[in-house]
């Protein structure tokens, strides 16, 4: 096989933009494309070379899907204004809890994410759309994994032999694929989006599902929406790749007013990688540490013990499930 | 009530012995007393004490219940030969591990253990004694949290308005109810315990089934005792009050050889405290928990990921469950 990840030093932003660009518009030629708007640096870098190549020929949404971050899609919509691209925002959070209901394997976790966002909420609009083009931010990174088997994501049907033209009516192109995390930081500073995307921190597909441990529902999205909002707001500017909050399922004992409390648990993450192949935990200290365990104990309802994790990649993985 | 928590630096250790064994003699007259050594400091200053006063008078038993520390009831047998004093170990491990047989709550854990020990192990062992006259290493900070409700000690039943007398045959003699852990190490050097002993870090009544979240069965035993002599071989020393590994019951994604390995997580926590009422994790070094959890994946089979606990007690406590 072709090694297809070549050095990021290497990389000519400018040059891969153009060839990019070229290829979309190539392919798409005078149809229309549709894609969907996480968030992450991945595809708001894909959005903005779609942008790029076919402008008002592109429709790009943004869909709620109740595992978000806070505020995460009215912000993300704002900032793409703010570029002069327009950005539609779908409510879907009803779909997805639906679908995640009574769940607790992971895997079956993931594909209730990805079913759901392909087969009801996406293949919905694309459909509807009438765009035979969906443009999607695969990196390089994704493609390994789910080659190894470790984990499903859910935008590399094409690399695991799916045919997308034949499963949901459309063809996907993926101008992301031949790089890797750092390459797209670089893409998309070249391209000019701003600090708070393009060197924002990785997020899972699953997104906060792929953060709690035992059954998804409104209530413990909650709690682990609020932790990651602590842990993203004293980790922020750490230089670290990425951190999360994980709720567990497993109970611990704790003490609150001198009564016995057994409550939940929160285990804090933050990776020092260069491209997520490996990964070591960013080594914090102390002060901070306390400071988060202090934080999340007081600020998130039920949280009576906080723990770092002190894995490497591998064996561990930098996401929980 | 009395404040019959004194300090410690006050404490006249060799004053404290004389009244003690004065107190034991007097109680048991010329009759017979038992008592059961966990390993831990405070049944060995128990014991002791009790065998200052009564001589062949006191039977001293270890039990095996399987809960304990790798090969510990046959060192703890060794080092109290050394001194002189001879202890009968009894194995008791098919008792325990049917009691605790598809448990994962964790108050009904520690109802098991104790109800074995008292009900099926220990009360036999006495009845058939002859005894009248059973000595416990009871202290402060057992009676405290257990009458705040915080955890079932299975040694406070005296202080909970349960008459041992009633419900068990005999008589309990708690020598060491006035003072806290730290007292009880000064007692314990001024008896000539070795270092090993009266500095031994503590250990839980319900051993490691309190450091297993879930169901206690052999194997996960097996995975929590090489873990646990794991961190006791690289802590030890360390100056801390305490420190263990917890076997999480939640799985989480790892990678083995660039496949998918969803694995077990354990947790290290390790305490600074005077007096276990009040404890802080202690500020290791990250060379040492890279160390520790690069040992714990390496030479525990089954663990892909390992946490370091960040939380004060209160609002967590020093145990897991």
């Amino acid at each position: 096989m072709e090694d297809r990840g070549s050095r990021t030093e290497d990389l000519d932003a400018e040059d891969f933009i153009t060839r990019r660009v070229a290829e979309i518009a190539e392919a798409v030629g005078d149809g229309c494309a549709i894609n969907a708007l996480s968030g992450g640096v991945d595809s708001a870098v894909v959005t903005l070379l779609g942008h790029k190549a076919l402008g008002p020929r592109l429709k790009t949404y943004i869909i709620d899907n109740a595992l978000m971050r806070k505020d995460e899609p009215q912000e993300v919509v704002q900032m793409f204004k703010d570029l002069g691209v327009p950005i539609i925002l779908l409510d879907a959070r009803r779909e997805f809890l639906d679908a995640l209901k009574g769940i607790t394997d992971p895997e079956e976790k993931r594909e209730a994410v990805t079913q759901t966002f392909y087969k009801k909420v996406f293949g919905h609009l694309v459909r509807e759309s009438k765009a035979r083009y969906l443009l999607q931010g695969t990196i390089l990174t994704d493609v390994d994994e789910t080659v190894a088997g470790i984990k499903r994501q859910h935008n590399v049907f094409a690399q695991l032999g799916i045919d997308p033209e034949v499963s949901f009516g459309y063809k996907i192109l993926e101008p992301l694929v031949q790089i890797r995390k750092d390459g797209v930081r670089k893409v998309g500073k070249a391209l000019g989006l701003p600090e708070a995307i393009f060197n924002r921190i990785p997020f899972p597909g699953p997104a906060l599902a792929a953060r709690i441990i035992g059954e998804v529902t409104a209530e413990r999205l909650q709690v682990a929406r609020l932790a990651n909002a602590v842990v993203e707001s004293e980790l922020m500017g750490c230089g670290a790749f990425q951190y999360m909050a994980i709720l567990h399922e497993d109970r611990v004992t704790g003490i609150r007013e001198g009564k016995r409390d057994f409550g939940m648990q929160i285990e804090v993450r933050c990776w020092d990688s260069l491209d997520a192949r490996e990964a070591t935990p960013t080594r914090l200290s102390f002060d901070l540490l306390t400071k988060i365990s202090f934080r999340l104990t007081q600020e998130v309802p039920g949280v009576v013990s906080v723990t770092y994790n002190i894995s490497s990649k591998p064996p561990s993985t930098m996401e929980a499930i």
